[in-house]
C-alpha cells in the first residue's frame, strides 16, 4: 500500500489525489492542506469582484472519495531522510509527524509584489485568495479611483470587475503593451482598444515607482506622474512557493520554481512537484518557464498523481496556452509570441486576419482576429493569438493541439471544417489566417 | 495565356474562379452559369423558410474581379475533342461556343426525389433553391400542417423552419435515427428529444410509400399510417448532377459522381471537377463517397482552380465534417460513426461523455455531449460527434483537424487547453472525452 502525501490543494493537489486514487485504488492519500475549506476557484476571483458571480460560490466543499483531506494544516519542514512531513494543526498548535511513501509538493504560487516605498500602506491589495476579493470588494465601495498595477489577465480582469463596480480605474502595464506575455503589439492594441472603451485608461511603458498616501493609500507614482487613488490593486504577477522545497535541499531552476525531469520527480526521487510552484519548460523554445494556468496546473497534477503511484507519464511542457475575457470580448492565445520566438533565436513569419465569424449578411456576424506565427524554415506552427466574440477559446485550443503536436501551417489551411450560416464562417478563420501565412512564405 | 471556363457559379465554382485568378493573373477565367443572380447561399433556404432571414438576403450579387460571369447560361454539350463548350443564351435561346484550355466542371446535384405515388401533386416541395424557398414560405402561410421527408440536416432544419411558422409538423426518417449519417444512435437521441421539445413530430425507421390527394396533398402514407397534411416538402437528399459530364464520355464512380484522381482531374486530362457533382473518397475508410458539404465544396473548388491554371495540388478526400442547429441546440460531427466504421470492417471503441460547458457554479454552464470513435488497434481517432450549446462546430473542426491528421487519442487526453470559468469549461469536454476512450482501452 503506497502512502501519497500531497502537500496543497488547489488545481494541482486536487487533481493528483483524485488521480492517484484512481490509479491505485489501494493508495493512501492523504492532502495536507493550510486553508479552512477544501477549494475555491482562484480564476473567478475578477468575477466575484465585479459582482457577476457571488464570492461565496467560488468555494467548493468538493470531498474526493478515500482521498483524507487535512483542512487547516500547515506542512512546516519534509524531512527526506525519513520521509516524513512535519505538519502543525493551525487550529490547536500540535504537530504531527506524517509519513510518506510518495510525497508531491502542490505548494502553488504567491503573489510577487514588488518593494516599492508604500507598498504597505492601508488601501494596497493583493488579488489571489478569497480573502483578499473580499477586501477588494468592501474597499472599492467606499471607493471612487482605483489603480490597478500590472496588465497581465488578472489585472485586465480586475480592471474591467472594478469598472463594474463604478469606480474610475487606470491600469498601468511597466511593459509596451497589455498582455505583453499573451500577445503580439498589434493584437494587444484591440485588448487596449476595448479597455479604453469600458472606460479603463491604460497605461503602458511605466513601472510603478511609488505608493504615496498618510495613513492609506492617496497616489500612485508612476512614469513620473501622479496618478490620486483611493486603492491600489497589485496583479504584478505571482512566484512558485518554494520554501518547504528549499529547505527540504530540493533543488530549483533559473526560474525559480522546483526543478524537476519529464515525469515531475524532483532532485528527490521519492518527491514529485505539479503546478505553479514548479519550473516546466516551454514546448517550442525548450526553455525552462512557470506554468502559471490553472489548466496546466491540472494537468501536471494528474501525471504527479499517476507517477506517484508508480506510473511513468511524461509531462512535455507547457504552451502557455491561455483565455481571458473584456464584458464578451474574448482573448486568447497559444505558444511562443512574435517577440518571445525571437528572443529565443527563431526566425519566424506571422499574418493576422480580419474575419466574420458569420457570413456578413447575417445581422449576428462579429468580428474575429486571427494572427499566427510559424516558423520560417520548417513551416511548424508555433503561435496563435485570437480575439473576438465567439468560439475563441476553442479556436485557441485548436491552435495549442497544432502546435503541441509540431503541425504545419500547410495542415491547418487544408482543414476541413464545417459550415452552417447561423453558426459558423463560410470560410473557417482560422484556416483563412493559415492561407494568409502561406502567401508570405 | 490560359482560358479557364467553368461551368456551375455555386460553393465550388465561385471559388474555382477566385482562385485559378488569384494562381495565374494571366489567366482568362469564364463561368457559365443558369441562374439570373450570381450567387445564394443554399445552407441558409432553412432559415429564410423560417422567416429568421430576408430570403432575399440570401441572393448575393458578388463579382470577382477579371472573371467573366456569365448568367442566364446553359452550358449544352461538352466537345473534349475540340475543347469548346456549347452555352445557350437563355434570355435569347441563342448557342455560342466557348474554348477552353482547362475546363472546371462544378455543376453540383440536384434534389434526389423517390418516384412515390403522388410525388407530382401540388403541394410537394424541394427546399434547394430561393425559388423553392419562397413557393415554402407560400404554402406555408397557407398550411396548418406539414409533412417533412428525410431526417438528415436539411430534413431537421426545414421541420424546425415550419415549426416557426406555426405549422403542426411531422418529420419522417426511413432509417433507424435522425441524421444517420452523422451520429450513432445514442448521439441521435439528444437531437430526437429536442425535436419533439419543440414540437416536431418525429418518426424514425419508416419509409415514404405514397402521397395522397385530389389537385393537391392531402396525406402522407407511410409504415403503414395515413398522415394528413396541407405540404409535403422532400429533404432526401441529393444526387450529383452530371448529364454534361456523362454525355462528354466522362467517367463516373460507383457512387454516381463524377471520378477524379487526387489532383481532381476527371478521366479527360484538360477537364476537372470540384464540389457537389464528384466522387471523392472518405479519409479514414477510403471509400468513395459524395462530398455534400458546401464547406467541402470550397476546398475542391480551390485545388480544382489552381490546378486548372498548372498547378499540383492535392485534395485528399472528405470527413463530412458538418454542423447543424435547432434553436440554440448545435449539433456537428466529423470522420466516422461507429455503425459505418463497423460496415467498413474496422474494429472501433468509443466513448460517451456529458459535461457541462463552464463551471457547475456558473449560472450559464450549459451540458455539452461529446462521443469519440477510436480505432481499437492503433488508438486512432476516426470519428467524433458534439451537442451543445457553445463551441459545437468548433470543437467538431478540431476532431476534423486530429481525425485528419491521423492523431491518436492519447494526443487528444493530452491537449493543453484553456481555461477561464466565464468562458470555458474547468476540464475541456474533448480532452475528458479522451480520457473516457483510454479508460476502455
Amino acid at each position: 500500500m503506497t502512502r501519497v502525501v500531497i502537500i496543497g490543494h488547489e488545481s494541482a493537489g486536487f487533481t493528483a489525489a483524485r488521480q492517484a486514487k484512481l490509479a491505485d485504488r489501494n493508495a493512501e492519500i492523504t492532502v495536507i492542506e493550510r486553508r479552512a475549506y477544501p477549494l475555491y476557484h482562484p480564476c473567478d476571483i475578477p468575477f466575484a469582484i465585479s459582482g457577476e458571480i457571488a464570492l461565496d460560490s467560488l468555494v467548493e466543499n468538493v470531498s474526493s472519495p478515500h482521498v483524507e483531506l487535512q483542512l487547516e494544516s500547515n506542512a512546516e519542514e519534509i524531512n527526506p531522510d525519513e520521509r516524513t512531513v512535519k505538519v502543525r494543526e493551525l487550529k490547536n498548535g500540535r504537530t504531527k509527524t506524517v509519513p510518506y511513501d510518495s510525497l508531491i509538493l502542490a505548494t502553488g504560487s504567491r503573489p510577487f509584489i514588488p518593494q516599492v516605498p508604500g507598498i504597505n500602506l492601508n488601501g494596497v491589495y493583493e488579488v489571489r485568495t478569497v480573502e483578499n476579493a473580499n477586501a477588494i470588494i468592501e474597499a472599492a465601495k467606499k471607493a471612487k479611483k482605483a489603480v490597478v498595477i500590472g496588465g497581465g489577465a488578472i489585472g485586465v480582469e480586475t480592471s474591467i470587475a472594478l469598472r463594474h463596480r463604478g469606480l474610475e480605474v487606470t491600469l498601468i502595464e511597466m511593459r509596451s503593451h497589455i498582455l505583453p506575455t499573451a500577445l503580439d503589439q498589434d493584437m494587444s492594441e484591440l485588448v487596449t482598444e476595448k479597455l479604453r472603451k469600458e472606460g479603463v485608461r491604460v497605461l503602458c511603458g511605466q513601472a510603478l515607482d511609488e505608493i504615496a498616501g498618510g495613513k492609506s493609500v492617496s497616489s500612485v507614482i508612476s512614469g513620473g506622474a501622479k496618478y490620486s487613488t483611493d486603492m491600489v490593486v497589485m496583479a504584478t504577477g505571482t512566484m512558485p512557493e518554494t520554501k518547504l522545497a528549499r529547505d527540504a535541499g530540493l533543488k530549483l531552476g533559473a526560474t525559480g520554481g522546483i526543478k524537476v525531469d519529464q515525469y515531475l520527480h524532483t532532485s528527490d526521487p521519492d518527491i514529485f512537484a505539479a503546478g505553479d510552484c514548479v519550473e516546466t519548460r516551454n514546448i517550442v523554445t525548450g526553455e525552462p518557464t512557470l506554468p502559471q494556468t490553472a489548466s496546466t496546473a491540472m494537468r501536471m497534477g494528474k501525471i504527479a498523481g499517476e507517477n506517484a503511484v508508480g506510473w511513468k507519464k511524461r509531462f512535455e511542457g507547457t504552451l502557455n496556452t491561455l483565455v481571458t475575457s473584456i464584458n464578451g470580448l474574448v482573448i486568447g492565445s497559444t505558444g511562443v509570441t512574435t517577440k518571445k520566438a525571437e528572443n529565443a533565436g527563431m526566425k519566424v513569419i506571422s499574418a493576422r486576419i480580419r474575419a466574420l465569424d458569420r457570413p456578413a449578411y447575417r445581422p449576428e456576424a462579429t468580428p474575429i482576429y486571427v494572427k499566427l506565427i510559424v516558423e520560417f524554415d520548417d513551416r511548424r506552427l508555433v503561435g496563435g493569438q485570437v480575439i473576438g466574440m465567439n468560439g475563441v477559446a476553442e479556436r485557441v485550443n485548436l491552435l495549442s493541439l497544432a502546435v503541441q503536436n509540431g503541425m504545419h501551417v500547410d495542415e491547418l489551411a487544408n482543414m476541413e471544417y464545417c459550415y452552417m450560416p447561423a453558426v459558423t464562417a463560410t470560410v473557417e478563420p482560422l484556416a483563412m489566417a493559415a492561407e494568409a501565412v502561406l502567401r508570405k512564405l
